[in-house]
């Protein structure tokens, strides 16, 4: 390590030594240190992170920018510890819409096929072929089109569904019928089979998926939601399985997670849940894309991921 | 009715009247009449039929074509009422393929993203997540590369799945590594870790998920069965999965349909249990194609599914 290099600093709650010995192979010309080992705070100019606990940025008074090590950078917004002036940077793909589209696509097959029924007739023994659904009759709404929503509304398109895609600024995908606009919500919810969420974590979407909402899907509709747990009325979900108006949910985040022992969506029989394992962060792939993005930044030239602030996105 | 048309006879298990207004929309210069209306058996010429019970063939002298309305024609053959010189005809893909692509990909998915473990780990109220694997890293393996197998294996491969491709015969297909004769299939197995059969029931694939082949599975491989249930020993796949050598199963199909409530299966933990809906035959597009084919064996040309009933498909 010679003073000379500029510091690039890993806060990672696991892996960390996988995560430098990444980095250092990306970043050759950067001394690359991970924690817990001790660092001269000043000298931190770069950092990567998830799931920074509170005062981690606050340490670092000379800190240029702060890369998120997922797609989700609500943990990093609205907390005091983080300068204006920080550049604030997530990850765009970086293997992740892949792993988005494989999860949405079994919950869409679990629902379109009966998968859920069948299940329950294997537990009572019983063998009675059900109707169906061809794919092209499956009306599928994708809340989100950004890197990862819109590939898997693309991915569902290839596939057959009848798909359409919601976002806040206009969008267009190949394949999908897509909207935007919150006024546009209601009918769009009202003509929906299958709603799967992967929109941000910002104020305007934090609680989309209320009472009101879920109550416009049409009897029988089904929710994935791999977006945060933020974003659901859990209770309203609740109360809409059960009054037998929504058939299920493919739940991959939760408004705390891990959920307590005793929370209701452990053992209900319509609800599947998963540990926020939608779209996991890959090593290998992210550190690749970290590095090319630090470069950019330094030559001035513009970032993919770099985060409107003010937009919370 | 007038004596002049020839004589286009149904006989299906259920939705007879459904069946014989699309076959009569489609076949306008035909008497479409469909059990169990009586007909005189001398006029039957041409016959479309799904599961035909013993002895119907038999019953019409100047029967010309039977046209099996389903893509497997295991149940038509070996039996000494169909006369050898009527034409045996089956359904070709008809939306059948489009709806096994589905079916595996359910399959794929729940072993590649973990969906079973996770669904064990729901029960047990534990959030914790798996390391996962990539889909370029699941080696899939598909037996049977007929329109229905070979449509699987690429849109497997288009997925990223590391796809290999069995069939008896010499094929090429996009994306898949294509294998074909009984020599190679150890080895392929020994690299398998979602075995996917869609063969033909034939005499010679009759019996073919033994102990010995699925044995030659790596440990913790599964199996998705969609060809037919005499294809596998029952019971060696049992043995399999309680020594832990399998990891789990999706089954479509099965020795007898419907099992009787004893079976093991019902409720083995680590089986999927399906009633033979993977791919139905879909009466629109099936009507469709059997006019179709009716007509051009009636040209004289080619008629892509007759049976060669010496090779049993």
């Amino acid at each position: 390590m010679t003073a000379a290099n500029p510091l690039f600093y890993l806060h990672t709650p696991n892996n960390g030594e996988r995560w430098q010995a990444l980095f250092a192979a990306e970043l050759p010309d950067f001394d690359v240190v991970a924690a817990p080992a001790e660092v001269d705070p000043a000298r931190v100019q770069y950092l990567a992170t998830w799931r920074p606990p509170e005062g981690l940025f606050g340490r670092f008074a000379n800190l240029r920018a702060v890369f998120a090590l997922g797609a989700g950078i609500d943990r990093f917004l609205q907390r005091s510890d983080l300068a204006p002036g920080v550049a604030l940077v997530r990850l765009t793909d970086a293997g992740m819409a892949q792993q988005m589209c494989e999860y949405v696509l079994a919950g869409v097959l679990r629902y379109q096929r009966d998968l859920d029924c069948y299940a329950r007739q294997q537990a009572d023994a019983q063998w009675q072929p059900l109707p169906g659904r061809a794919a092209a009759d499956l009306r599928v709404t994708v809340l989100g089109l950004g890197e990862i929503g819109g590939a898997v509304a693309r991915t569902l398109a290839l596939l057959g569904y009848a798909v359409a895609g919601w976002s806040r600024s206009p969008r267009e995908l190949a394949g999908v019928r897509c909207l935007h606009g919150w006024d546009t919500l209601p009918t769009l919810l009202a003509a929906t089979d299958v709603l799967v969420n992967l929109l941000p974590n910002t104020p305007e979407t934090h609680g989309l998926l209320n009472h009101e909402r879920l109550a416009g899907l049409p009897k029988g509709a089904a929710l994935i939601n791999a977006g945060r747990g933020e974003q659901l009325e859990e209770s309203a979900l609740l109360a809409l399985l059960d009054a037998g108006h929504l058939r299920g949910a493919q739940l991959d985040v939760l408004g705390q997670e891990p959920p307590g022992k005793e929370h209701p969506f452990w053992h209900h029989p319509a609800i599947v849940l998963t540990p926020h394992i939608a779209a996991a962060t890959l090593p290998g792939p992210s550190a690749r894309q970290v590095a090319g993005k630090l470069r950019a930044l330094l030559r001035g030239e513009t970032v993919p991921g770099l985060v409107d602030r003010e937009r919370a996105y």
